[in-house]
């Protein structure tokens, strides 16, 4: 465990806590319009992939493909969109979002599509409650 | 060697093939406003990341890093997108793409936000003899 990793203060503004995995921050973005996950290893100074360690990379590879079943479990999107962008946000942190041919930005990619919705009240405790019984029952 | 794979038509008419690694195809985006390179694994059927075998994902990661490195070295950008989209065309590809500070689209995404511009005949041949030269002094 890292103790000295902090969050972005612009990821943590835009996002809610979801768990904690072995290599990375689980969050959820406050973005109503798509479930839409981000994974942030939390590694010192890493902007991209290239820059964790063999054993990092595999680790992610079991977080990134978690959260990919996850998305498809709960949501059952008709495509996922996985990508470690960085332009904004230097921090690397990899986006996991499930897409559906119904969405309001498809088939174009969702970032600087359309502004944020935050989710209401009640509807972001849905969305993490949801999410919770499925760490809950899937551990990793 | 996955003798039956074929690639997508579009990403075929869209690209120019650099190379064969051990898993994936390697493209170069005709597209002259961005160092933009495409990882295709030569799967059938592949739609997600996930969808590779732990092996297949591992090796992956090899060539994601190996393009990674060659883009950093080759055109030295100020960051890296790397990202699994797939929404128009749904055959697994991967794109990595070298993101500059002063290019046309930064900080968004690069993807519909501007028409391609094809390379010019010359500009082509330069563009892909450095890589080939890369290629072929740093053997995968």
């Amino acid at each position: 465990m890292n103790l000295n990793f902090s969050l972005d203060p612009r990821l943590e503004n835009d996002t809610v806590k979801l768990a904690t995995f072995p290599l990375c921050e689980l969050l959820l973005m406050n973005d109503s319009q798509y479930p839409w996950c981000i994974l942030v290893p939390r590694v010192d100074h890493a902007l991209e992939l290239m820059a964790l360690s063999v054993a990092q990379q595999h680790q992610f590879l079991v977080e990134s493909n978690y959260v990919s079943q996850m998305l498809t479990s709960l949501f059952e999107p008709d495509k996922l969109n996985i990508a470690a962008l960085g332009n904004v946000v230097s921090q690397l942190h990899i986006h996991h979002v499930a897409r559906f041919k119904s969405d309001i930005s498809w088939p174009a990619p969702i970032w600087g599509a359309h502004p944020v919705i935050a989710y209401t009240d009640d509807a972001l405790v849905k969305i993490t409650d949801k999410i919770s019984e499925y760490l809950q029952h899937h551990p990793i």
